[in-house]
């Protein structure tokens, strides 16, 4: 401690009078700072709020402009109180926390789309929002970046969104089945990209992931709970919009196209400060999480 | 489903003599198949085995070839019975999971060698074993491979082990410190790659992962438990070479450099099968986990 003392007062003499003007060093510092100007409010329509045993909440953010089709059946789901005394059934380690109706025999709601795998792709026409490219090699894809508050992967056909911790998808039987949005799963370990383009990818928890992510693990098969273990059960899943206003979850997301979060990316690439003394010169798409946080100001009475 | 088994069937029928030869068309076929010659034993001095609360049993291979003086001191530590009754502390999402001695008081026994930072990366002289690339590109290393059943990342200088789930690390001060090997942790979410060559990775656990992970994340700052909750006190820590021969963990690992490597590192990056259609084309270092497994032989009386 002594030593690393001595050589932040030695950085100090050689430039002192750079200390007032240094821009923040880390990602966190840079977000905390973060002008008002940099912050998007999310839509009441794209938070999903799902309350699990012992009153734990999950809220999730939709993607509708990535799965239209899927998003539009999990809105429908949502207002049909369709996942109110389901389960979490599954609980794989460094893999996925799966839910939905563990009979699978509980009937639809009328009126959901038909899906099918290409909808796990948006064309470019379909993306018109500008790209902040992530600038650094990715083993999945020819390019990634950043659009609209989500990291994608990118081709020259098209978009669509990778398989990061936390991130939600479709749980789907056998190729080309495509599921209905009814079963979802959030990922808990290291990212499984090899599913993109496989599956639906349509949102991310941003609250309450640690609920899921310390349940027990499964010990079935695939991680899924045998009949000896108990399933956690799903009290209810509800659109924040069709929640009390007081009631509702409120989030807002950094903008992507902002300087903030031209700092934020260089600064998970390139950590240099008292602990980090060699920067990785890289950072891959799931590593650098877009900031989000719960916005404190309540509305207008 | 019928729409996948006709697909099935369709192949079939133009490669009608086909089937019987199929290589497996799956990571883990390839292991399941993978001959007795593809399996290297660990070594009982490699394994050290935890006992927590619960008497839940986390076994971690420790990999001497790449923190030489940390891992004496791991041995030196397990063989005082330093561990005994000390607790894990921190439980970070999508992080890490961390223990020690939470009074940092607990003296440490005589003769650990002093570490430096110059520990955290082996100079390419001293990495004498056959490398087997892994040819995809990744954001923070300018090579990646796979060396005496290590992933590594690599460049001009040296070699080192990657942050990937489930590695474990040596908890330290600020920089310079390079930490003793007293405190340890693993990581439970994406592969916080930045911290490569800012710590020294000492090894993995290849056993009862998810006692660690389903722990409850603590709530005090980067996840440490707080005075209200209850850290997880650890019963022993011992080197299987230093336990009863019937009590030891007996673990083999794939030889890196095997023909069931090389089809299973294919596979990983080119999923193809009932369930993907579509094949990523690229994997990365920590998503193709050297497939280890228990011996269940039981050693000659």
């Amino acid at each position: 401690m002594i030593r690393s003392l001595g050589s932040v007062l030695f950085a100090s003499l050689l430039t002192p009078t750079a200390l007032a003007a240094d821009p923040p060093v880390t990602p966190s510092a840079v977000v905390a700072q973060a002008p008002a100007s940099a912050w998007r409010v999310i839509a009441a329509d794209d938070l999903l709020v799902m309350t699990i045993a012992g009153d734990k909440r999950v809220v999730i953010q939709l993607a509708p402009a990535f799965g239209p089709r899927h998003v539009g059946n999990i809105r429908a789901l949502a207002k049909a109180h369709w996942w109110d005394g389901t389960s979490i059934n599954r609980v794989q380690d460094n893999y996925v926390v799966q839910w939905g109706d563990v009979t699978e025999k509980k009937a639809l709601p009328p009126g959901l789309s038909p899906t099918s795998p290409a909808d796990y792709v948006r064309s470019i026409a379909n993306v018109r929002l500008a790209v902040t490219p992530l600038p650094y090699a990715d083993p999945y894809a020819p390019a990634t970046g950043f659009v609209d508050g989500w990291p994608v992967a990118m081709d020259g056909d098209g978009a669509w969104l990778p398989h990061c911790y936390g991130f939600v998808g479709v749980g789907r039987n056998m190729s080309p089945d495509a599921g209905t949005g009814a079963e979802l799963y959030t990922v808990i370990g290291q990212a499984p990209r090899q599913l993109d383009r496989n599956i639906a990818v349509v949102g991310r928890v941003i609250e309450g992931m640690a609920h899921l992510t310390s349940l027990p693990r499964g010990s079935g098969d695939l991680g899924f709970y045998t009949a000896d273990e108990k399933t956690v059960p799903i009290l209810s899943v509800r659109l924040a919009s069709d929640m009390a206003e007081k009631a509702r979850p409120r989030y807002e997301v950094m903008d992507v196209g902002s300087a903030s979060f031209a700092d934020y990316l260089r600064l998970r690439a390139n950590r240099k400060d008292d602990f980090y003394d060699r920067p990785a010169g890289g950072v891959d798409l799931c590593n650098a999480p877009v900031p989000i946080r719960p916005i404190s100001v309540k509305p207008a009475p």
